[in-house]
């Protein structure tokens, strides 16, 4: 039996439908154990290819520990560019522009075999911190609206280079699950008096079946209508709208609950490869009561079909309730 | 130098970003030639297995072959049943019910290794009509909203099963891109007093250079701001809202342009997965002047990253223009 669940905080439909899981060859595809080195001579990440960056914006150490634990550089190959325009040029009646913003690697580790879900907690600590410091910087700068810390991981998760990083996009545009996570929760303000993602989360550390850890601050859960297996979400309890404004001992509690979940994704599903991405609030609405940012990981376990990808109403063929109890024991 | 391209049927925005193209690992992951013989015991959808097939629901045949050409079957393992209510139900504070709808299987051929791609004109016609009569058939049964047809092919598109089929879903809700298609397709038509596909047809047709083969009836091409490379749309160019209304003889100048745009994509790209969906008005718009429906293309060359994934702002990696000049030679 399966069941159409609405999204408290996105107002999206999703059919949840376990027993697709059953089906013939449902499921992950193969994937090889990483077997990776602490140098790859052909990483531009790696410690001493400095000359292969574009340049260094900044760089966090650990102290007492000599050099560079985190470090933010350009990304060489950018999907967006600062030194253009933003005037609106036309082809052929289309409508078109420069792609003006910036593009951001932050480089997690001067290892190239070290992984979030393993690290160190001073190490996950300055990877956040550069997180958060770089979001913060970014907001300001003139014509960003929206800024995005995502990573992508193992090849299947859409990463190019295997060194442990993150990536950081401020663009002039608000995209489109942004806008649409900002009306939502505009309307159910409206509508309730309360943020959406609060009301969330009382309800989710009240029931408890989907929750997969709570700390004094944050909440990380499996979505009532999550829309793949085993999909993530870190909630600060206390309401925030921007990424950008987390503050210590905060930042050091949410960057150890992200290690341990990615931890627990690890571990139930052999090292998957996954996204995530910070969704926060958009320049206009940095302190909102209707926006509180979340960070949501995405594992890559099944392959979205042509349903999926053209109607944009997601099939997650695996039961919420049963991967937040799988997560919640596998620490 | 990378590009903000606003779709014109969509709405959306994209990035279109060549040189990403050209960073290190990117591209199409690695993929086996698809070795399969006309006959597989232990595929359901091969013919003496018809007691491991839920029903049958409908076949076609191609004279003066004898038996089935094509066969219409229930999913067994569909992601809606018509078997319950739609009557809402809540789960501590959550918004869910049963999920209503069909979800139909459309077994293209008897022959296990038989492809899209190089079938006979009477097997793709076969094929087509009977995704025009479920189509039909779907969209008039009680409490259906919309009708999808879909296919996906190979296991990284989302194939469980390599037998080729298609399938179909009817579902009592408007998923989220068909609704924003009807909206901006209204909006669209409201400021101009055109259907936005019919403009987008007489633009492409006019400049040619994203016009990968134009019939009478029909036009191939790749769209301004496609949001993956070589996607490919195929669209009427005689307003009609609804796929369902496709009649003789366009449905067999449709079915053959299909053909040979698949066969376009696998001589390009090597046999790639891909999915196809074909959008077309919802229940309450089936004439309507301001949709128009499409076949989209979506071949699965790259991972999407967590920034597309998380935004819903797509990154394109290629050139609509370069990958409309590729498919174009390529026949």
């Amino acid at each position: 039996m399966s069941e159409l669940r609405q999204d408290r905080i996105t107002g999206r439909w999703v059919i949840i439908a376990p027993h697709r899981g059953r089906r013939p060859n449902a499921g992950a595809t193969s994937r090889q154990p990483q077997t990776r080195s602490p140098f790859d001579p052909h990483c531009p990440f790696c410690p001493g290819h400095e000359d292969r960056l574009p340049a260094i914006i900044s760089e966090i150490a650990i102290e007492p520990t000599p050099g560079w634990a985190v470090r933010v550089v350009p990304n060489k190959y950018p999907a967006l560019q600062t030194n253009v325009d933003a005037a609106g040029l036309n082809d052929a009646g289309h409508l078109a522009r420069d792609a003006y913003g910036w593009h951001d690697v932050i480089i997690e580790s001067p290892r190239h075999d070290a992984d979030l879900a393993s690290m160190s907690d001073a190490e996950v600590e300055a990877a956040v911190l550069a997180y958060r410091d770089r979001s913060r910087h970014l907001l300001v700068q003139p014509g960003v609206e929206t800024v995005s810390v995502f990573r992508n991981h193992r090849k299947r998760g859409g990463a190019s280079l295997a060194h442990p990083h993150a990536q950081v996009i401020a663009v002039g545009v608000v995209p489109p699950n942004f806008n649409d996570l900002e009306q939502h929760g505009r309307a159910y303000h409206s509508a309730h008096g309360r943020c959406a993602t609060c009301d969330e989360i009382d309800a989710e550390c009240g029931t408890g079946v989907r929750l997969i850890e709570e700390t004094p601050h944050f909440a990380a859960a499996v979505p009532f209508a999550a829309t793949m297996p085993s999909e993530i979400c870190i909630m600060p309890k206390r309401h925030q709208a921007s990424f950008s404004n987390l503050e210590e001992p905060e930042l050091r509690e949410f960057a150890r609950l992200l290690r341990r979940a990615l931890d627990r994704l690890r571990r139930v599903h052999n090292d998957p490869p996954y996204n995530f991405i910070i969704e926060s609030a958009t320049r206009a609405n940095l302190s909102a009561a209707f926006v509180h940012w979340r960070l949501r990981i995405m594992p890559n376990l099944t392959m979205p079909g042509g349903f999926e990808l053209g109607t944009g109403l997601a099939i997650n063929p695996s039961s919420p309730e049963a991967d937040a109890a799988a997560l919640r024991i596998a620490f």
